[in-house]
């Protein structure tokens, strides 16, 4: 897989939160994918409770700032952004890992209070 | 594990570079430590190998600068920094793993060919 074919996943998955959009999130994850966010939580595991997760992230109508250029090496891409809420921002690197057919398999976010700002 | 501790490895992690020093690599790291770096590549298997590979980068005279505020969760932390050599930098994000003594165990970086200035 091709680092700017990950860049494109990444860039899908800010797309997905400006556009409220279940159905980019259900091109992005494979269907037995697994999300850990953040880092040390409960796994979200498979397609629905993921796109669950996300439903609710764009109820409180959460968007995405990139905030330098992500980092791909190997299966993976690492990438930091800011999640800018009304009246919060949280500072995050998400770690996206990818199966051979180019869907996020293993998505891991590292953030935790400190990254918050009122 | 505080988040205040882990931080305070990554800061000793970026005065290793600065003082080129192993003894502080050897404290960091457990000895049974693996580093991947890049993601992808041949793993580092031990605190043998691993000073190995950092002496190489304090031969090349390599020192860290954070270009955002580590993201701590979990057992790990995410940070992301400017590698910067004579006429090179590369922006990379590494991510720490530590066991219960506070030593890192698994250590993956981040980075591609996109993420290098000349």
């Amino acid at each position: 897989m091709e680092a700017s074919e990950k860049i494109a996943v990444v860039e899908k998955y800010v797309r997905s939160f400006d556009e409220s959009s279940l159905e980019l999130i259900k091109e992005i994850f494979a269907d037995d994918a697994i999300v850990e966010d953040p880092v040390g939580t409960e796994q979200r595991n498979g397609i629905g409770a993921i796109a669950e997760f996300y439903k609710t992230g764009f109820e409180a109508n959460a968007k995405l700032e990139l905030t330098s250029k992500p980092r791909c090496a190997g299966n993976s891409v690492a990438f930091s952004f800011d999640v800018v809420m009304t009246g919060m921002k949280i500072s995050v690197t998400d770690v996206f890992e990818f199966n051979d057919a180019g869907k996020v398999v293993l998505m891991k976010a590292y953030w935790g209070p400190e990254n918050v700002e009122a």
